[in-house]
């Protein structure tokens, strides 16, 4: 039998991770949850992410699924210390995969990280960084409107540029070389940044880095590289409106989902 | 005893309505509901805009309110009809007030709405309008980047100006000459949607008209006109989060919330 994988996310953003572990381990059977009925999480309160990501968690593992990924930077940077704590199986949060990137980037030891309100403010970035490497410099800066540009299909033209250059203005002046984006709806924006930061800046997003932790969980060399893995999606709003907008994430492919309540 | 009067929205929009009941009614008492754990409800499906408004309501009744206030757009679009046919005290949403100040002010009968995604696209306010004076011509745009704005702060400048300029060049080329604010957060963007639109242009906002429909349910005229009315705020998030934006609403006067699970 695959191994099954549950993913979950406040709402699309972890469709850019399940999109890159499909691609690394095509043979494992994913289970996808976006809560959507109660996104955002990075502008609420960190009690509350912490009891919206446990009930995510617990629909997932209701499922018999052997991994949990938490594709979702700001439940990774609330709850993943409480859901590992909790739970029995392996929890791979956005976090660590994304600091081991940036850290094997880094030329300066001078790293940004972006992200929503409740990533930033928690620090969780800040003190994975520091505990790998007390050297380095870190220049944060949340992001808030960044989600709802990609939500709203924005992604180029003079308002990204505008609000891309108004949240990074100050990556430029503190000299960063490796910039993390720190939330799974960034690299929907990869190029606008890009373009802005210039190639000095080197910007590491956790998906593939999340994918190769999973790979290193799933032992069967068949499900590594080929074989017949299924994709379920799940949402906690209305179906229509999640599968609209999930094009969006993975690049046109039409997906059916359900919807549950959790 | 004072009439006591309920106000739910979905975060902090409905603060502005609040503040329009004090001035009109300030012999009231006053509760304020807002779902920020659950906000925003403007990218939201129907259903579940019309579940999370019941469970507003339902807090609300149960604390002995005589009249309940629904001071959100999106929620008044999907769900005020449900909520007056299944609770026994007046309900009162935002849409029938501002049509009435709309039609009262539009001289060349074009006029334009703007809203959260689900208030324009439940079609609530064309309804409405065309139900009052067929010989409407009704201009919609539905403006999802207002809200973020609103809440990171954001009311003036490059940013503000540019999004302002990409969702109005409609409202402009069709020659509206009154513009319906639907949506409670946009009266604090008032300014930047005035300077863009000029002053042929009347901007019409809800809650001066909801607070004289309210008005006109309270019969005591102490209560109308002078009085010790209180106000009691609740929130479903944290509270530090929602008294640190309510300022924003509130012109920069302190409030007390308490946490509330609904």
């Amino acid at each position: 039998m695959n191994k099954r994988v549950g993913i979950f996310d406040s709402g699309l953003g972890g469709l850019t991770v399940l999109r890159e572990l499909r691609r690394t381990l095509p043979g494992v059977d994913y289970i996808y949850l976006g809560d959507n009925a109660r996104t955002p999480y990075g502008s609420k309160g960190e009690s509350t992410i912490i009891r919206y990501s446990r009930e995510c968690a617990k629909f997932l593992v209701d499922q018999q699924i052997d991994i949990l990924v938490v594709a979702c930077n700001t439940a990774s940077a609330a709850a993943l210390h409480v859901l590992k704590e909790e739970l029995t199986i392996p929890v791979i949060g956005t976090i660590d995969p994304a600091v081991s990137s940036a850290l094997a980037s880094s030329r300066n030891n001078r790293i940004g990280v972006i992200g929503t309100f409740a990533t930033i403010q928690s620090g969780a970035y800040q003190k994975a960084l520091s505990a790998r490497n007390t050297g380095l410099t870190v220049v944060t800066k949340a992001c808030p409107l960044f989600v709802p540009l990609v939500e709203e299909g924005l992604v180029s033209g003079e308002i990204v540029e505008s609000v891309v250059a108004h949240y990074l203005e100050s990556i430029v002046t503190e000299d960063v070389d490796t910039l993390i984006l720190g939330c799974t709806h960034y690299p929907i924006l990869l190029e606008a940044i890009q373009e802005f930061l210039t190639s000095r800046v080197k910007l590491v997003e956790c998906s593939s880095a999340i994918a190769e932790t999973v790979k290193g969980l799933v032992e069967n060399p068949i499900e590594q590289t080929s074989g017949m893995g299924s994709e379920r999606y799940f949402t906690t709003d209305e179906v229509g409106k999640f599968t609209h907008l999930a094009t969006l994430f993975q690049k046109g492919s039409a997906i059916e989902a359900a919807k549950v309540s959790i």
